[in-house]
């Protein structure tokens, strides 16, 4: 068989000609990149192969930023909280920040700009009561309420790019220049960005593919007094704020912010938190701007002949792909990094662009190509996460960066990515745009929606968190399993109700989080909507703390959907007798042993009717409950592994009352998975382990073959609809 | 020596004079007791010691109750939440409970006295939208939106005495008549009370003792359709509740009642919720009207040259002995149920009676006497608890309940008996009167204070739950501590502040619950209260979640002070570097490992002046905080445990910056405690545990010396208050 190429990206550097050559041809790559750190050569550039080069459009142009410092990207900052001994507090509300990155903005009046506030009372405090001291980057309180805590908010200039300035503390850059991220928003700023574009087009006419990493605002990332990470939000807009954007948001909006609706009590408007309308009103307004923005300079790249390609990552606020002005931008494709399944699907979804790409790991970077590792180790998990997930939609490339030249001295990674590379291309051919079977469509309900598709529950990209790892499992596992996943927003309920085509929604999250849904919860429409759409034979997970709002007699608002409540210690006198798992279940059946994670404490059944599937230490994991046609099943954690996707995924066919269905398209063992596309009559049968695993695998009528795959094997088979 | 007698009770029955003659003599009783169940011969009540003879008020009179049934208890009970599907709504309202217990009260109408609540808004539903239908005992609601949850709060007569209830079913008693319960707020019910004590005097002319068990209201205890407990409260009011008591308190306190205030979402205003005013004005309307229908009985009795005894707990609503009306009603002795030290420092302490009671474990019932089983150990184990608090404060008299023919059986625990009840006597004759050394005077703060002195986190007496022990180990531990303890509630703080001689507060509990405190903290009085308080010098010891109450930026609302928050999610964002506990720490001294029982997730250190003390699975469970010139101390949990006292013991003295004062009338060995009382110049050195112990022994001035003592053993000293 003739070996196949394309579809693959490779990074270069200098002085790498041959190699670079011979691993094109052995990964079958038709496009080569530069890296942070790296440049192409002339003649690497002149190869056969699409050259795609890192464009930087608000930072990395000193020349020109340092001429316009009022040009600067802002941010609205909480001081610490301060707690008033007597009459008059100083508060140095510069505490705690890095002053190479930040730098109080005294060049907008405080008084206008900035909000001193009474944590104690919640009110604001007169800007009558305090005055500003510019040289000690202060603000004393002359009327203060003894013991009252008091935070100031207020206005900086952000003189540093924060993903320059982690690489440059990091690898001791020592007084290499700080990258000056100025604001697009501002009149030269504006101006510039799109003279230097044109500009730098020209004199790159060996690029093919200009990517944008990314656009005008990075994601929230704030360093500490000691040069560290202080506050980091991947979703995060501080870097979008200005006095420039606080007026033109009052232009547009017909009100005006105020600095506490982008502070937030000291939380900044997290995914975490459910937003406020200021705050859902204040993102449109951003992705608004940007799209806009954005699609000048996607034109200039257009007009140049060239393709425009968005890094999913660092400035990539207001660009959100699942938004809706990311259409209007017009950009060619999206690349971002692979972490396993639940990142693939993020990137292969994207809707509106001709191609996506996903940069898998591990990065051609010292830590992990070091003599004594195993490089292959890192990679073979990333793809066996990332397979899963490419065989319900595949990304349309794959790629990888760093160091080409680390990773050449590796040569049993290069075998391996050469099989990888080839595996993905031959997945890619069969299956690509054929829509695979599906036994069950999911709806993931919070506060988001759509815009957080394949984005719930994160708070750095990619980073293990002992908060989330619970909830994260549940992306992770249905990224490549054999069902639709869609994200709707209690908003687009209490609007439009729940889409006719969903067969089980799932509501993750702890307690008052924007993922569970906290106050929405006493919605009227939304709880009536949901428990009749549950009553007529929806589905409903809740994992965590779902629906919990304490209100009117239960903490769980569909606890009579669910069975099941959260004791918080109102009810202790009401006696738990339903403390007895059942020896079988549906749900349970492949499950040899449970692992919820963080788990939840203190969940109990409210009747006989529960069916407790897992009890212990007093409390319930897991759970299913009858609720007129409908079921709601209760799991306490869900972090990803193999057995928990199978729970998962018998819970969903059971809430779905589709148990009989359940064997189609099927793999008895928990490591195997089998993907089937009927309309080419073709299955996929996966081992997703480092393991030979045998299996059953059922057909779409439920017969049976037994199948052993060595360890990571795919095996297609094809199949007669009619059989 | 001669051997001592008397403050000691004694059970007896029938045909049993010889044998409680030689008991008696042995364990030096005074006093001779009926139980449940047992009945004294004539000739036993002519024995030298003081009859006590059990009482009951309100109940087993059936011949007056059947003629009265219009006078019998009643409850306002809560139906099961019931969905709309449509617009008609069917409620079988009894659903769930015990009709041979509880039936509906259709006496007074409906319509005036019950509620139906949409419990989706929480609205009161319109009475012209629903009927009642009495056959059914069903209510149907007519213009029910659907998908809506709804509940009925409806009242019922009590036609059974939830303790003969418990004791019939549990001893299947058959056709023994029910005991039916009335309520002396009516007419005939009073004048019945008074006339059959007067008669029951003149009938009894043996008994010393009126032991009333107890009087009028029972704590709620309420069963469900299967004859089994469905809601137990030893605090509760539920069965204090009457269409009279309704009015009447209308009358009292100028605004009526609803059902939503006794019924409470169903929570029935458990001591675990934070008490409304209603219910504050209610319980304060119950217990002025106990307390004077209580003194005409108690006046009766003394008028007959006996004396009056209350048995605290079965009908003792009302009466609580820490309220302020309890000193009326002049009762001469209080008795009750010791189930360790907090429970005998709950019965030692009350003010305003001549002597106080405690009715030791184990009951002489079969469960724990019989063949094969060794009574000693548990009776050795309650002693050791109860000792340590005999030694704080003791009850005046100890004594025993149930069968004593089943003791005399077990030689082994006759003589153990002896020897305690010795050595009762012996600690009551050296210290009774004598306050014992303190280095450290606490205040426990929640929504009770005072009238729930002793009796916080309880559900059923006694009883363990899951959710309340990690609270409860707090007040064992100070029952027999050297230190003096004072319950105050957040209103007493608001009005008063905090008392002068407090050196530390404590707040323990769940979120949102009356001991932690929930929205109170959120009273700007309350929180500078007790902010300017610890930053003054003051030590708080916050336990669980302490003062958490979301609220402008934190959870816990003394975090500053504290040093430490929860972590909800919301500041995932912002990065938590604090992770390492010190090697060493005042606190943690003596600790070889740590329980803190149910723990508490997510707590993290808010900068680096916080001392952590115990760091593990992500967490802090043990940490201290310097505010001023006070300490914030935080504990994940403390159950009750030989090293958690220590440990507590401990955190108190540095909370209060007393460190330097912790090794006076100090013993080393965390088993082993030393009581000292200056004003007879004598210590105890005791020995709390089962084995043999040694320990340095610390005098009031810090000199040790190593003293060994066995099992158990207790070793008194002189000791010169000069030396």
């Amino acid at each position: 068989m003739e070996k196949k190429k394309g579809r693959v990206t490779l990074p270069s550097e200098e002085n790498f000609l041959t190699e670079t050559k011979e691993l094109m041809e052995r990964w079958g790559a038709d496009a080569i990149r530069d890296s942070d750190g790296t440049k192409l050569d002339d003649s690497i550039k002149q190869l056969d192969a699409k050259i795609y080069t890192t464009y930087f459009v608000a930072r990395g142009h000193n020349e020109f930023a340092q001429k316009h410092m009022e040009e600067c990207q802002q941010l609205y900052l909480m001081s610490m909280f301060n707690t008033a001994v007597t009459e008059t507090l100083e508060i140095d509300f510069m505490k705690g920040y890095f002053t190479e990155q930040l730098k109080p903005d005294y060049v907008h009046d405080p008084k206008k700009y900035w909000e001193v506030i009474d944590r104690t009372t919640g009110k604001v405090v007169d800007i009558h009561q305090w005055e500003v001291n510019e040289d000690k980057n202060s603000i004393l309180i002359t009327d203060a309420i003894p013991w009252h805590e008091y935070t100031v908010s207020f206005l900086v200039y952000a003189i540093w790019d924060p993903t320059q300035m982690y690489n440059h503390i990091t690898n001791n850059w020592g007084d290499k220049a700080h990258d000056i991220p100025f604001d697009v928003r501002q009149p030269h700023s504006n101006e510039y960005m799109k003279s230097y574009l044109t500009q730098w087009l020209q004199e790159n006419p060996d690029t093919d593919v200009v990517r944008f990493t990314t656009l005008f605002y990075h994601f929230t990332l704030v360093f500490n007094h000691l040069g560290k990470e202080k506050f980091v939000d991947w979703f995060g807009y501080g870097a979008s704020v200005s006095v420039a954007a606080m007026d033109a948001f009052e232009q547009e909006k017909g009100y005006r912010l105020r600095p506490e609706d982008i502070v937030d009590q000291g939380y900044y408007n997290t995914s975490f938190r459910i937003p406020t309308k200021a705050f859902i009103d204040y993102m449109d307004f951003i992705q608004k701007f940007v799209a806009e923005e954005a699609k000048k300079l996607v034109g200039i790249v257009h007009e140049s002949g060239k393709e425009a390609m968005m890094f999913l990552g660092d400035n990539w606020i207001g660009t959100e792909p699942y938004g809706k002005y990311f259409e209007n931008i017009g950009f060619d494709a999206v690349v971002g990094s692979v972490g396993g399944g639940a990142t693939l699907r993020m990137i292969a979804d994207i809707p509106h662009v001709r191609y996506t790409e996903g940069r898998f790991l591990p990065y051609f970077f010292p830590d992990t190509f070091y003599e004594g590792n195993n490089p292959v180790i890192e990679a073979n998990e990333n793809w066996l996460t990332a397979r899963r997930a490419i065989l319900r939609n595949p990304v349309d490339r794959i790629g990888y960066g760093g160091y080409l030249s680390l990773a050449y001295k590796f040569p049993e990674f290069v075998a391996y990515i050469e099989k990888v590379t080839d595996e993905f291309r031959n997945i890619y051919d069969t299956i690509k745009g054929i829509k695979p079977y599906t036994g069950i469509k999911v709806a993931i309900l919070n506060s988001w929606g759509k815009v957080r598709t394949w984005q719930t529950h994160m708070v750095a990209h990619a980073l293990w968190y002992k908060q989330i790892y619970s909830y994260l499992g549940v992306l992770e596992s249905l990224s490549g399993a054999a069902v639709d996943v869609t994200f709707i927003s209690f908003d687009d309920v209490i609007r439009d109700g729940v889409p006719k085509d969903v067969d089980v929604i799932i509501n993750a999250g702890d307690a008052g989080t924007a993922f569970s849904g906290g106050e929405k919860w006493a919605d009227e429409k939304l709880i009536t909507t949901i428990r009749a759409w549950i009553y007529n034979g929806g589905g409903f997970i809740g994992i965590g703390e779902p629906t919990a709002y304490h209100h009117q007699g239960h903490y769980f608002q569909l606890a009579e959907a669910l069975g099941v409540d959260k004791e918080l210690g109102f009810s202790l006198s009401t006696d738990k007798y339903f403390t007895t798992a059942l020896e079988k279940h549906f749900i349970s059946t492949d499950s040899t042993s449970f692992d919820f994670g963080e788990g939840m404490k203190n969940i109990y059944s409210l009747s006989e009717d529960t069916e407790i599937i897992e009890y212990s230490n007093g409390e319930i994991h897991l759970s299913s409950h009858d609720f007129g046609k409908g079921r709601g099943v209760y799991i306490a954690g869900l972090p990803y592994s193999e057995e928990n996707t199978r729970l998962l995924m018998r819970a969903l066919f059971y809430a779905a009352h589709k148990e009989g269905e359940f064997l189609k398209w099927h793999a008895s063992n928990v490591y195997c998975e089998v993907h089937a596309y009927p309309l080419i009559q073709k299955m996929a049968i996966v081992n997703n382990s480092l393991n030979e695993q045998t299996t059953l695998v059922y057909d779409g009528q439920g017969n049976s073959q037994k199948v052993t795959l060595a360890p990571s094997e795919i095996q297609w088979r094809d199949f007669s609809n009619e059989s």
